[in-house]
């Protein structure tokens, strides 16, 4: 029951049989996706008619009756993939079955390319997404083989996956597709069934990219990757989910042929990327325009785009690094995206979703309809579904298949990455069996205890990451003799002859603290921001006194942040008094006066008080709201006063 | 020969057979206008068949042949506007003969529209543009009524307008276009023809607006304008080029009609606007992806957008509230809009041109191609033509008329709004003959001579317009007597019976200045501008030493800027030393650290230096480079340091 499952590499990865997450705050996620969320997505796909296609295409009415989008098809595939991975789910053979009916007796299926009426197959290969749908419908397969064996679906991945290795192969089209995404699902596929050709498949659509097979559409053809061959690419740029899922697939295709150069270069990649190009949420993209990744240091906080799904595939992309190096960086990025990207998506209920996860909001959004499809890059609040529906779905299947990301296994032990309350079963080399219980109250807390329940009667070793942001901070840990010693960030290993009962604490500095930006990235220059353990914090309007909006915040670098009430921080600062509408609206680039600071002369007069902050992820669940992460300081920059 | 010609208002406009531009700045600027880019655009649009579409469409073999983006006819209507306000450019007959030949008998006329094979007429108001093509063909009728007379060109303009009467009257289809434009021009039909039907189809047009007649797009109604009627907006919002030409439109209507409620709801957006959703240089519009204006203070100089069609359009706009109020400030915003907008899109050879106004660049673009039309929004540098090519051809057309701009008159006598080399002959009431010389070499100098050169035997007033950049710094009056008198922001009045010879002298305070934003603009934060005159400065990488780019530059804002050789200004700042490739690329978010400030600590050492900036409208002119306008200070605002 493994997502991913490298047949080499630093790490091992543990299968969903192996990790059960027991309570806390990923538990309260997934039981809202399992009880909620899916369902959902369901109904949804039902009645905007994506499902229907399907039917539409076996009954011979779908070039009248087709609906949504050109990728749709693919929407349908995530969620199966979804309610495979969800433990109980029962997958509805019904559905299986309109699906394998609308395959071509070759293999080809796609709702939208190749009856009669319809744009004949692999027309477009830029815009069309048939490839990434098919990637999407062969991870769905795989999960299938991996949890129940290989049943319909599987079966009609596979018949999919050996058209293109037919149509697309050596001597077939040269070329590859718009949206990357089949090639991590075609290496899955020769993992999950042994069949080579599906590797040689995936590194050949990995190799082809960057030779220019696509148009060069307006947004150039970094957009989708098509500009620079994946070993000679210094950084990630373009379309960050297509960025993305290309990375994750290269990493795939080089860990299983044993090709350092391609695992270096996308190590690089990610190095880059993470250095100049990533918000401090982890979310990656700043461009609304072609949801693309910005120039180095090019990060606004107003409008950030920061896809939901961008924050999927960077974690997709950690979690296969981090299994191919054992490096515990991968692991940093991937619980910070899962934080403050991945959880900040889906709204409580699980029934609406932010597809793009803005830093600052200035404006109260309007409601979205209940009842419409709602524009993807609004977001004002989150949405119920979209007219491009990615985003849901990819927070389902995430969210259904986390436990595999909690922890890993190599010859010496045991390696935890990610902390939640979890039951963790498995054998370590020479089939000896080996059981944890993890307790915690994180990320509110930051003791995370993990009790050996069973062990074999030799040394071994269990490995916790320290995570990167307690650096300066004291982290410290307990081994079970009591020992309490200073951590740094990186991997804190205890290797003994452990016995059943024995129990290793490691204690996280949890107090808030204040982050300040690299000063090239000039979007942000002259704020700060607060972090308290991995969670990024906000100021939300609904936490301030009426009739202020979170604009009128300063915040007082001189006195730390606090912990408040209920999992808020209470940061020094001061509160603008709320302006009425001035008489005159001024040219709003005055001569620079020296003597006269901001906070001084024309500017309302402020008042000292706490400013309350939530955690990033649990904003806008309070009606419309302004928010913003990164706040200006009460020492004001050398600028001039508002107004003449 | 006016290209404005209300029938009422505060000011009346002079013709360009009543003011001549004769050197200086813009002088040059339309020189290269006639001999260079009127041809360029002709030579372009041959080339990418947009003129061929009107002969395809007379040879019936346009479904197959039409080339260009569905408003490729308005571009042919704006170069023919600019070559017939050009003075002695003479209209290729053949070319108006084919456009003729295009049209149907019922008057409709667009080459992607209505034919077999085409989608059918009206089928596309949101995105077709089909009447906002009329719009720009009733423009260069208009433009040739009020030159040569009514030729054939004005001929089909009548006949269009008519059919447009007839389509969208009262019970035709009542709608409105996607994208303004058709409003202004009727007006200017009517004032042109007496026909008061165009008027009242153009009064339509606004009313109906903002009533939800256009379907709900992705980007929202606000887009176009379609969320809000005219009356009840309080901010110039959506699609900037789209806002502004309503925007002028809606003046139209309001002055024609007497309709002050009107003119002040356009007023008031104006001002709102102009107060929170304009860059320094005027530009407005802060979103690629809708080319829309901004939430307020959303103004990233980072791809800041800043479409030069809504410079145009924005001086558009500013001149007929001038018109119709008298008041500077509308004229303040026009100068500045065609100093650092308007005279920054094209090249200094007339062959290029920016799209997109960015305010600070961070990579050397690639040079563009010189054979192939370029993405709009790229404009790394200036591109000959784009697949989406509106600017060109909108320079091209306020360059020809640009003398127009510079004076107006009323009863009282003669106004001056824009300085530069000129002659000016006109009547004031009562047909008493006054002439004008001006001479300055503004905006390099800042004095401004305006010699009498004939006048009547009473006593007139001769206004000059105190711009409003000189706040806070010394402007002086020099009357014919010698008298000298400082002058405040606003308009500076001689009134006397003047003499043939007697000169009036304004003297514009031109030593470069700091500007410093409004705290509201997050994204320029703790950084300074410099403006000299009605010019925005830059810092580009062609001026630093070897191997710099701009985001090394600091500046002290403890010192003036001062004038440097050649029209430049040099900043007191500092330069960063050259960083080699950082041998790890860290995480730029770090826990704060108040006692190790930016400039010191693990940040390069850097040597105080004189900063060369150059206008910001020659800018890229010397090869491909980095470049900013808003340059951060010395004086560190609170952040934490680079790197670990």
């Amino acid at each position: 029951m493994l997502p991913v499952a490298p047949t080499r590499g630093r790490l091992r990865p543990l299968g969903l049989d192996e990790v059960r997450i027991t309570g806390g705050f990923w538990a309260r996620r997934r039981e809202t996706n399992a009880t909620a969320t899916l369902d959902h997505c369901r109904e949804w796909m039902e009645r905007v008619g994506w499902i229907g296609n399907f039917r539409a295409a076996v009954e011979g009415r779908i070039q009248r009756d087709r609906r949504g989008r050109e990728f749709a098809d693919s929407d349908v595939y995530k969620l199966l993939e979804a309610m495979v991975w969800e433990p109980g789910y029962d997958l509805d053979p019904m559905l299986t079955q309109s699906i394998a009916a609308a395959q071509e007796p070759d293999g080809y299926l796609n709702t939208a390319f190749g009856r009669p009426g319809q744009q004949p197959r692999y027309s477009d290969l830029e815009w069309g997404h048939e490839l990434y749908c098919y990637g999407h419908l062969i991870q769905a397969g795989v999960a299938q083989i991996r949890t129940e064996g290989e049943g319909e679906l599987a079966k009609i991945a596979r018949r999919a996956a050996d058209h293109v290795c037919t149509a697309f192969g050596r001597g077939g089209i040269e070329r590859v597709c718009g949206h990357p995404e089949i090639e991590t699902a075609l290496v899955e596929l020769a993992r999950a069934t042994g069949e080579e050709r599906y590797l040689d498949q995936a590194a050949l659509f990995v190799e082809r990219r960057g030779h220019g097979t696509l148009a060069d559409p307006e947004f150039g053809r970094a957009y989708y990757q098509d500009d620079l061959p994946v070993r000679q690419a210094t950084v990630l740029r373009g379309h960050a989910v297509r960025a993305l899922y290309l990375a994750a697939g290269a990493v795939d295709v080089a860990v299983e042929t044993g090709d350092e150069d391609l695992l270096a270069a996308v190590v690089g990649q990610w190095e880059a990327a993470v250095a100049r190009r990533t918000y401090l949420t982890g979310g990656m993209g700043s461009h609304h325009r072609d949801e693309s990744f910005g120039d180095d240091f090019v990060l606004p906080p107003d409008r950030a785009y920061s896809e939901t799904c961008a924050g999927v595939a960077s974690v997709m992309l950690s979690w296969r690094l981090l299994l191919a190096t054992g490096e515990p960086r991968f692991a940093d990025l991937a619980e910070r995206t899962l934080f403050n990207v991945v959880a900040t998506s889906p709204a409580e209920d699980g029934r609406a979703f932010f597809y793009a996860n803005t830093l600052h909001r200035r404006r109260r959004g309007t409601v979205p309809s209940a009842d419409a499809d709602s524009p993807r890059a609004e977001s004002s609040l989150r949405a119920p579904w979209f007219a491009v529906s990615c985003c849901p779905t990819n927070v389902a299947r995430t969210l259904a298949l986390l436990p595999a990301y909690l922890a890993t296994a190599d010859d010496h032990g045991i390696q935890l990455h990610q902390y939640a309350d979890a039951e963790i079963t498995t054998a370590l080399a020479g089939g000896h069996g080996v059981a944890l219980s993890v307790r915690t109250d994180y990320p509110s807390g930051g003791s995370v205890t993990v009790r050996v329940d069973r062990s074999p009667d030799r040394p071994w070793t269990l490995s916790l990451r320290v995570p990167a942001w307690t650096e300066g901070a004291p982290a410290r840990l307990v081994d079970p003799d009591g020992v309490r010693r200073a951590v740094t960030p990186g991997t804190a290993a205890v290797t003994r002859l452990f016995r059943p009962g024995e129990e290793i604490r490691l204690e996280l500095p949890m107090a808030p603290r204040w982050i300040g930006p690299d000063p090239r990235i000039d979007a942000v220059r002259g704020t700060l921001a607060v972090q308290r353990g991995p969670l990024v914090y906000c100021a939300e309007s609904v936490d301030l006194p009426d009739g202020h909006e979170v604009d009128a915040v300063r915040v007082d670098p001189s006195a730390e942040p606090q912990d408040g009430p209920d999992g808020t921080v209470v940061a020094p600062g001061e509160l603008a008094a709320v302006p009425g509408e001035p008489p005159e609206d001024p040219w709003p680039y005055q001569p620079y006066q020296p003597h006269q600071p901001l906070g001084q002369g024309t500017e309302p007069a402020a008042e000292p008080t706490g400013i309350v902050l939530v955690p990033y992820h649990s904003w806008a669940n309070r009606g419309p709201s302004t928010m913003r992460v990164w706040l200006p300081t009460t020492t004001p920059p050398p600028t001039a006063p508002p107004g003449r």
